[in-house]
């Protein structure tokens, strides 16, 4: 099964970025995080992306925050799908990183997810992964449904909130 | 080799998502497109996204403007990866569409695109069949390097224009 | 008298949407709150929309953050009433719940509220009702008077704190 | 059967706002449409919505860009549904008066559409008379079910296009 | 000497006018501070601005937040100058009613300050009541001059703090 | 009767700001227009706002583009009231220099009206001027008036058009 | 004399970043133009970054729109200054390429002007070098007087415009 | 060695502020701090900046918030590279402050760096002086160097974090 990497612009991005490596291991994805900067660490960056389809990982998650980079940059040297996760910093609410990473230029896409959307963004991981690995399918669908049911118990556990107003 | 659904929110989208069609069909990738409302039949967008998996499509290209649920909707009825087109409408310059698009709450995502990159949408659906599809993939890396050769070809057109300023 | 349905996407949205629902409690306006998602379960938001108008719903308000999408799934099943109410999440200071709500494309509206404005969800469900029943029309014009008692009650109390500057 | 109020602050507006009073005519809708600026004629406003309940209104429609007050001055006198349609004017792209019209403090609620979405204001007028109206939800669940016939016509048209590409 | 009125939308928006109200005394310039709401109390409205020429103001400081008409429905009922200060609230970062007060249409400004910017409305209509009061002027020359005594204070004692880094 | 400034940034500004000039005049409001600008001849900025009160004016507007600092360096000079009239440019919708120049730190305000809103910037400055001047008051009045009744007569208009729909 | 490189994203980009190889040319600054994208040839821009100290070059001038990496791409491979001139792209009004560039994180700063400010890019290019290279000082403080003599000269022009209305 | 002028516009942004003038000390560039108002103090501002080159200073930094003219104004008076340091105030998240210094018209150039981008500031101050200072250049290329260690200390470091979820 290929692995997913999981790169972060600074080691301050992990306690959201955690939360997709957290739903990677819940489903049995293999993943690999990574602190390394599109403007810090540019080679590293290049070297990664240039390498990593041969390294067996299967799509790429990358989280930054204000001009987020980083997906883009490692877009660039790859044709493996490269997930963007944009992160919130201290001021304009996440605006930034979001254009910063969903308005790429025609010709390298970068998949972008909601900002902060860690767990959206491991789970857009596995749907790729899944796409023909039909195991995965199974615990994607699983989870769905999972989810559902969740909603359904919330939805009766309302109903006593709601009398006793 | 498995599909690429393209749906629209209206036909009038089509002057953009034509875009997508033709990359994918210069890949050489299946596409089926099609026009289904998330408002005006719901019923046709959860039925189309709940057999998807099944008729063979490996990803969803979704394109709508305004308040843009398309993508969303279709996702709620699958786990196939969705990709979120945000077109531009007469007012707000896409934001709108954008914002509805990539703001997906947790448990569902969509990789969403730049506003109108209808081309970016056609490269990462074709990015997501590759990962298990070598062949793909080899067409990806020469698309790849068509568009290198093509900057460093206008780069040298550029030069005479400098000097005749 | 028909009823109002209170749908919220998420059972996080409650501190805020059980303000609708105390609202309509407080004009005698029958309620009931519930727990659907738009991207979680979707079938059941279909089902609960398709349904509204024979089980005796006369309106509902539809709340939620985010790529906000519910109001309008439900609004595309049903020619009832829906009023948007938009929840501000933890970016995007509710712009993202707004314009998903509230930019519909022709054919479906969603009668969208300010973000947040829970109580005024709740009051133009009662306005909607009370154009055809005088009784409940008469409930909120004198809750109309009693609001602005209390803004004379609070000006006159507002000059003590002048003089003491 | 009650009437609806199609109010515009300028007769500028009249280009978007006649396809409001157009949609309400095509419901069978009886519909009076008039000129009363907040600014301009606010005595006019005042009286016009202070006596819509009692002269047969059922339901207004305020349609005005830039700072939009035109809704909320209504509302202010009325208990009747006012239904808010922001007209995008030379700047701001309709946020300016999106905002004046959706963000209405506690107490006093404007039915807020899109940026231009004069259809969308009569279909919702249409619905909220429709609660107590069988015949013209009768009418209009004929123009929703016209609508996804529409929808499918498109797909069905499309797919030659899709073809010739 | 005319008077300033101060009129808010809500008391909640007394710790942020309350500025103004100590800014204008300050002055000497003599202040009446009142609660009326354009949507709660409409009458009231239109009554004080109807008489604030003849009842002795020479200048209406309007406070609100979020879908701020206070200020253009005062304006639309007298030709005094309207100074509108909008007051952030707990969405919208203030963006709202910046826009619901500066963006009034032809033929009724709103001499709008910064959002919170209660002591700059309170100068402003000082200076409006100082160009044919030439004690007053000299007050505000004074106040200028203070002002620009402090930066330069400020200016002094920043030194040590930078010596020390 | 004091004069009213009104200072461009451009030249380029004119075709708006003409606006102002024209209304000054119809109010028979002695005008003088000027073009300085704040970055390309400071020192005429700072010499003529330094000098405007002893020279005769009552009133400055001030309009500019982009990162419009005018008004504000303006009103750095002087106490006179200074009006700002932000100007939309080729970018940003005029929300450039509507915030450059309405959120001025506290001290100096500048009393912005709307983007492009040159008619309202000279009624102001009207209006400020008219504080002590009753004949200049009774033509604001009459202006008032005849907006009004230009109203009312495009509403009678209207009818015949909404009959022929 | 050190040059001044001025590197586009896309030859698309030519006609706003010629109007800066203009005024470079005009201060007689040496200049070499390229296209070089980071996203499609990021090879070439690394490559260039590194190399361009030693090549010569004093200054880097990056355009590019959308999501606008090329400067940060750029200035993580070279301690030059690196100057960022936002394109508007055909959505987002340029917001997008402009927070992209400017919002660079902690140690790899972007020195951004306007969104399609060429012809300031290349002054603060020429202003870099003219630290250390008192003729071209004298040049830009030349350049300075003209500009200000233009404005005087336009004022003066205007006089007879005001005149005639 | 020329110094570094670092003018911040309210001794409030000094905590911001602060972090520039560390790091120009800690790469041994000299630095003069002060607080000058662009709307307090202007004339000061004017004299500062006229005679800044005189006085041995090679880059001006510029702080200040809300509508930040500080940057600009001092731009006005030199040609000495002038750095924008938008600071972020109680509304608006630094948007107002960002615009208000990037936006300049033609002519006169503000190099702008991130909201809040002390550090930024001080860099970009650094890049200018070294383009003719060896000694300089070689300690922001260690500095860079540093930066990347520390990324890589960090990338390991999380690797245990990593391994424990």
């Amino acid at each position: 099964m290929k692995k997913v990497a999981v790169i972060m612009g600074s080691d301050s991005d992990w306690p959201v970025v955690s939360g997709a490596v957290k739903t990677l291991k819940s489903l049995d994805v293999p993943v690999v995080a990574r602190v390394i900067s599109a403007h810090r660490t540019p080679q590293d960056a290049a070297a990664f992306a240039s390498n990593a389809a041969s390294e067996g990982f299967g799509c790429i998650i990358a989280a930054a925050g204000k001009a987020a980079h980083l997906a883009g940059v490692l877009a660039a040297y790859t044709i493996l799908p490269v997930i963007g996760l944009p992160i919130k910093s201290s001021t304009m609410d996440g605006l930034d990183s979001l254009l910063s990473m969903v308005q790429m230029p025609s010709g390298v896409p970068v998949a972008t997810v909601a900002i902060g959307g860690a767990e959206n963004a491991a789970l857009l991981a596995a749907q790729i992964l899944a796409v023909e690995d039909e195991e995965l399918a199974r615990r994607l669908r699983a989870h769905k449904q999972a989810m559902a049911d969740a909603v359904r118990e919330k939805d009766k556990k309302l109903q006593s909130e709601v009398d006793s107003l």
